[in-house]
């Protein structure tokens, strides 16, 4: 295999997605030691957003990272941490030099037709000494042409690493094979990862495709803890990856004492209608909101719902 | 795709070794009445395995099918019905000639060490009038030369099918391609199936490796109900290939109506124990023994037993 992968854990970050950030302080230290333990080389804890950009009423420490708190809890070892930031969320006033932060790698997630102001982003971050990622969101509905239009940006930037981002979950092996190939092509002098998420119990399997193609950076979440679907699985990931430096005990540990709880308060993974969305190529937005309605478990009516235009909700906010 | 290709829903068969066979005639009817409106071609309805062989002391009708009353209770459709055997349980009276029955298809499960055995069934079988199939299970630890040799018996045979069975669900896509080539070049004038399990969630897409690489009989269970981590699930097939005559709804409807129930009072699917005995390749019988004791959820423990030489149980059992 490829003892050159790297894997981040985005367990905080995406697992935020589905219990708005609701993560204990313990939480948080354990998974961080744990993944330390194991050998996983980054754990984004969290979003870098501006708490007055977004309007926020209460406190979220893992949804506005500050690097005072981070300081306070969490005692940094060999594991690297990264955070993520939205195109027009964060304040740069917030952001310290990296030899003042706990932070290593600041990603940049944003849509195609935003990329200039992405790599805005990413030469500030890149400029404060971070290390960088942009993370191209929603790839599979991306019209070729933005995306080569794209490219031609981002073979100009200092980002590290561009990401593969199958925000849908409506990806297959063959296409990520299709999709790295042309990353390649077109960006041959970057790094890339992969963000996958699994509507169709794909997402252990486009990660492997995606590191036998030569991606370097492998997202997933502890017990597959993300949005709608979930995530890549990281124990999956350092249980079969051929890397000395991995050991799955320590994650067997914290999913024992923790992910099973959390599974039982907050729902995630293989779900009827997580999986509709994901056959159809749509933001799971609107699988989301019928799992929290009284009709969550009624399939049929949920497809008739997505697959009859007349009556398709049409999404309005991101 | 491949429009040619055939699934063979499990649910039944691979399902009753989760519940030993507990299904109502309702379910069995109902099943069978959704797979045929969803256009699945077959429905392994369960075991033709005599009960006086295995010493069953109450009458099981799914594990021991019986014609009369299988034409009782199944309106035929256009579903075709198989059943499996094994080696050795099997009593060739309890067998009518397939113009007096009710099955269509007998798929014969045997090891590599056994495979003269099996087709000795298959011939009978196939003498009758049925459509037949060898299972070789437990190919993942198969030695290559035992294959070989089992293989030149299985080319003068008349056996229509060749199963690659990924027993242990311990394969990957780039396995199941390798074992595709070496199946294709070594029978080729026998069509082929998969059988997958999902201890790895990689089921599906071991499933659609080998149908792109040209395998037709694509095994899968609903909801994913079969032994231990389950199989690939139907409704992602019915889903995914693009195959008019299939519809996903019907599916959606007794997912909705029977298999969320089911799976509240029995376990399948991606569970710690299940994933690590894929990634050690072993049969699941000491995971699944583990997840009936108290233990079920001390992960770490579990993974100390099967890891550590001294204290591995020795499995006796088949």
């Amino acid at each position: 295999m490829k003892p050159n992968v790297k894997i981040i854990d985005c367990t905080i970050r995406d697992g935020g997605l589905v219990n708005n950030w609701d993560f204990t302080v313990e939480f948080v230290q354990d998974l961080y030691n744990g993944l330390n333990d194991a050998g996983v080389e980054y754990m984004e804890i969290g979003y870098k957003n501006s708490p007055a950009l977004l309007k926020a009423t209460e406190p979220n420490p893992w949804r506005f990272l500050d690097d005072d708190f981070l300081k306070q809890i969490i005692e940094k070892k060999k594991t690297k941490l990264s955070a993520l930031v939205d195109i027009g969320r964060v304040d740069p006033n917030d952001i310290l030099p990296r030899e003042e932060s706990i932070l290593d790698m600041i990603r940049v997630a944003c849509y195609v037709r935003e990329v200039d102001k992405g790599l805005e982003l990413v030469q500030m971050f890149h400029d404060l000494g971070y290390e960088t990622s942009l993370n191209i969101m929603a790839l599979s509905s991306v019209p070729e042409q933005q995306l080569i239009e794209a490219f031609d940006m981002v073979r100009e930037s200092p980002v590290d690493v561009v990401y593969i981002v199958d925000s849908f979950g409506s990806l297959d092996p063959k296409d990520i094979e299709h999709q790295v190939n042309k990353f390649q092509a077109l960006i041959p002098n970057k790094q890339l990862g992969i963000h996958t998420h699994n509507n169709l119990q794909l997402a252990f399997a486009n990660t492997l495709t995606a590191m036998r193609n030569g991606v370097v950076y492998l997202d997933s979440s502890l017990y597959g803890m993300g949005r709608a679907a979930g995530n890549c699985h990281t124990e999956l990931l350092v249980g079969y990856i051929k890397k000395t430096t991995y050991e799955i005990k320590p994650l067997l540990k914290v999913i024992e004492e923790r992910m099973l709880n959390m599974r039982e308060t907050w729902e995630w993974g293989y779900i009827i209608p997580y999986m509709i969305s994901g056959i159809l190529n749509e933001h799971p937005r609107v699988a989301m909101a019928y799992r929290n309605s009284a009709e969550r478990d009624q399939f049929v009516q949920f497809y008739d719902q997505v697959t009859t235009p007349e009556s398709t909700p049409s999404p309005t906010s991101k």
